[in-house]
């Protein structure tokens, strides 16, 4: 837990919300990641962002109790803590998947599930002739271009989780992203070098 | 409930369990959609979702249980219950926030937060004059080609719930998307008819 006593939480109970929202999608996104891929590394970053979003939620709750001056806006604010619970369950799924492929527990149906969704998870190799090389993800922008939320990037050893905008791409990374198979085979084709541009590149 | 009983549940467990994989995740998308163009009919679509995914999470169960043949089996199985339960936990988050569109229960900061997250919600119109008109969702492949994840459409008074692959576009017709900022402005410039073409068109 120490880890989290220096952590910075957004000051007003939006910035927290937006957060909060934020860091459930992303959460779900990795914790079918590490079931498909069996990555326990992803796994264990799930559990870490469970224990910042219970922050989060927790400095959610004191701002909104606070903001509460009549019957009318106790019961809107209301919404606003049945909704910062609902993304809480939301992030307590992806925690209980989490611990099943940390614990090896997976039946192997769970992966076929997440691989037959309509949006899947898929995993894309960038190749040293491919347009993504060099490139920022900014300047990429691989969700409008591809259909493809990137969710996180392995560098030699190391896992980047929700990597930045200005982030450049290198021969070798291994993108793990969110999108239909077409997405992902597309993005594959330009990550291989097969197809040489971007369409708004 | 009645509409239920002849509802078609898929014959095999995976094939339930991808049905309620999508069918929550439609419900998510949907339940923001209502939330933030408050729009009554689209949480009434949330609602009726939930009891078709109660159906099939029933069924699911049954099947799962019946596979188990020793206690190796009975502990993986276990891993699929689990899911299951997460995938409904999911859809019942789903419920509450589109029973609080129906209740007029929302604090407006809610909508803000969907407006304001990394994937969000939007509207976009299409023009006659825009490259999408008469063709199918299949040929047009806008989750690839543009980075939006069609939700709804909303055609004269009726509304078209994650609509099949081969419903042609027409003008006038309205598409609830889910993406980022950039890929809704992307897809709204397609529909405008600024731009001309798709990248893979």
């Amino acid at each position: 837990m120490e880890e989290w006593d220096e952590v910075e939480v957004p000051n007003n109970v939006k910035d927290i919300f937006v957060e909060m929202k934020n860091t459930a999608e992303l959460m779900v996104d990795l914790a079918y990641s590490a079931a498909l891929f069996r990555e326990k590394e992803i796994a264990e970053e799930v559990l870490e962002l469970e224990e910042y979003l219970d922050i989060l939620n927790y400095n959610l709750m004191v701002r909104a109790v606070l903001a509460a001056r009549n019957i009318r806006e106790a019961e809107q604010i209301t919404s606003i803590l049945q909704m910062a619970r609902s993304i809480d369950d939301i992030s307590n799924a992806a925690a209980d998947l989490a611990k099943m492929v940390i614990e090896e527990k997976l039946h192997r149906l769970i992966t076929e599930v997440i691989m037959e969704s309509e949006e899947t998870i898929g995993r894309v190799m960038v190749s040293p002739d491919s347009y993504l090389v060099g490139k920022s993800l900014e300047e990429l922008d691989i969700p409008t271009n591809t259909g493809v939320w990137v969710v996180a990037i392995r560098r030699g050893k190391r896992w980047i989780f929700d990597p930045d905008e200005d982030m450049k791409l290198m021969p070798g990374d291994i993108i793990i992203g969110r999108g239909t198979r077409t997405a992902l085979d597309y993005l594959k084709e330009i990550a291989r070098g097969i197809i040489k541009v971007m369409p708004n590149g």
